[in-house]
């Protein structure tokens, strides 16, 4: 196979299907995305047989558990990918609809519709069921998407694919609406990422390197999702019971995932008061804390944070925690180690909630909640493609609207340039 | 000069500055906008001074008569450059509005609120308005800007730059917020495409070449604007005199921008009665027209086109004329030769009116209008950085709200996730 050839013909292909997805109705759509978790549920037991053989292989290779969990499919994931597909046909159709109508005074009328961005590009690793959930995202915004999983997932991605193809064909759409690359070789990443003249959107998940590979090399525009290295402000007027709930979930209700809270910065005015309590309510859920010297001060059984703490980004039961001055103070430290993604501060004070949303440069700031609220669904986008870090196009969660732009509409009677 | 590293320094100051003007106040941000003109008009006669020694330096690199034109600073520029200044003051800040909010079943409030994208990289070519429109507008939306002008513009951009120095000097503003690059080497482009960092848009201005240079090195994500191969359709059912006014608008009110038409369309019910006058309107304007076999035959006096004319973006009194066989022809045409810039059909059919604008893909699609309209100033936008054909972020005219983006602010009263 000439990667280069395949690539670009598959990119070919998948602008010439763009073009009719773009244009094809919201039941055509949602029946299509119906179908598919009807095939996922009927064909169960493939998926998990061809499941076995990435398992198998990855087994030979020696990969981590932990990416070994991320490429196991079962019955269980199997479902969720189906109601996930049925949570997507339920929501409304972003593509055509139209905003307000400005009125020029030459009676010109002037609108934007939204539509597709038209071909995505997602490259990801390990999950196969990123496969589905991209899928139908892309298929629900009018676009086409061609789909790179890692190659621990080839057998799984595989007859995922066959599904998805099943599914578009059984509405009449065009199967090349949604390609899997049908190759490990990394050189189909490359072949893609130039492919500028056919491809609107490049989206990578998956680990640091993924990423920063991906937005090197792309002719292509990417939509990046760094890392989450999260904070929550408890300030000098937070009620503290309040402050203890917020940082004990932001930390303890899923460490793993990268809108959890992984510095806790305390107002020195409080810390004696709020400390204490707080690490005993972690150390019963064996969170291990690192202070600097004034939280080593009030907590003395803890280990110092070297200057490697405050940019990790740990997805683990790790905390570090630092006693500041003030609010310049803690917002100076979000500004020099915080990844944009998201942060909170724990306040009864009005005028330093108004500043702390005015100034800290997130995609996300919360007054007041858990920092594990930066999620689609949780804050009512429905499913969603991972979190933009960076500004352009979305920052924040990136659901059905981000895969989506607008144009222009004008509406005259004749009306010429003067 | 280590270009590397003034251009890095200048990305870090520039940095710096973004966290500074981003949170200033919409008076300060306008005042520094009314100094800058005021400033423009009393320090004229510097600029022109400078100006003519770029001017002599282009006569003797010959440099062709267009470019000179471009580069020319008069009193009347210098004016206009104030004027547009004036505009922008005059214009609702968009930073720090909001848009609805959402309330979540938990009693989570949702919103969004808009913010400067951070520091802007504008790489542009000869015409030093460039140099006071983009830092105006850039300012005024609360953005940091590096400004890379073309080298034949030297003199001119440094006494402008000298003169925005002032400006936000003059009301406490950082003076990093806006800096020009001091030197002409090209290796300032390549050196700032790769500030990924620090940078958070790079919109280059000018010609294909330099836009796909630009396109192909950048690491920090690109605002493109691509040639405007905009098309006119002319369909059974238009009202033929309002055809002919908009045709003749679209092409002869100013040839050589981007949204002038380039190619006409004609159904061919109407061609030959469409034809003949229209060709007579063009023919008083000097317009040299080249058509397909069907049009030579209506108009026996004109050259036939040729493959090169269709995809061609003429930028002056030359028009290709194709009869079309009905309305899916001439989509099939636009959607292979149109640039995704402007795209208008005369008609007076609601339905085709209402396909060609949701099926036509282009940043502005127009019924019953010449393609001149697409404007930020004619569209309502107010002043623009040119005209993005590429879909993310910004599709069409680029104003003030597209060098801004929007995060989420949550307002909770001790949410936690479940």
């Amino acid at each position: 196979m000439d990667i280069d050839q395949t690539i670009r013909q598959m990119a070919r292909d998948a602008r010439q299907a763009a073009g009719v997805i773009g244009c094809s109705a919201t039941d055509q759509k949602n029946q299509a995305l119906m179908n598919m978790a009807d095939l996922l549920a009927q064909q169960a037991e493939t998926i998990v047989q061809e499941n076995h053989k990435d398992l198998k292989r990855a087994g030979e290779a020696g990969l981590s558990r932990a990416m070994v969990d991320r490429l196991t499919v079962t019955g269980k994931t199997i479902a969720a990918m189906a109601g996930g597909l049925r949570e997507v046909a339920a929501y409304p159709d972003p593509v055509g609809t139209m905003g307000a109508t400005r009125v020029r005074p030459n009676g010109l009328r002037v609108s934007k519709m939204r539509i597709p961005l038209g071909v995505i590009g997602i490259i990801y690793e390990s999950r196969p069921n990123v496969t589905i959930d991209a899928a139908g995202l892309c298929l629900k915004s009018g676009n086409a998407v061609i789909l790179r999983g890692g190659s621990e997932a080839l057998y799984s991605n595989r007859a995922l694919a066959v599904i998805i193809g099943q599914a578009l064909k059984s509405v009449g759409l065009p199967v090349q609406a949604a390609q899997v690359v049908p190759t490990e070789d990394r050189a189909a990443i490359n072949a893609l990422l130039v492919q500028d003249a056919l491809v609107d959107l490049i989206i990578p998940r998956g680990g640091e390197g993924l990423i920063r590979f991906v937005a090197e090399n792309s002719r292509i525009p990417v939509l990046k999702h760094y890392k989450g290295v999260c904070h929550v402000f408890v300030d000098q007027s937070a009620d503290l019971q309040m402050a203890e709930d917020i940082c004990y979930n932001a930390k303890v209700q899923r460490p793993g995932v990268c809108n959890a809270m992984e510095t806790l910065l305390v107002h020195e005015q409080v810390a004696q008061d709020f400390l204490p309590a707080m690490a005993r309510r972690y150390d019963a859920a064996d969170v291990q804390l690192r202070g600097c010297p004034k939280t080593c001060a009030i907590l003395s059984d803890i280990p110092p944070a070297t200057d490697a703490d405050w940019p990790e980004e740990y997805l683990d039961l790790i905390l570090a925690v630092k006693v500041v001055a003030d609010m310049d103070d803690a917002m100076a430290h979000i500004a020099r180690y915080g990844s944009n993604h998201t942060e909170a501060i724990v306040t009864s004070d009005y005028r330093r909630a108004h500043r702390f949303v005015r100034d800290v440069d997130a995609s996300v700031v919360l007054v007041n909640a858990s920092t594990r609220f930066n999620d689609g669904g949780q804050l009512g986008l429905g499913a969603e493609m991972g979190i933009s870090t960076s500004k352009l196009h979305a920052f924040g969660p990136m659901g059905l609207h981000e895969l989506t732009t607008q144009k222009f509409v004008v509406l005259g009677d004749g009306q010429v340039r003067e």
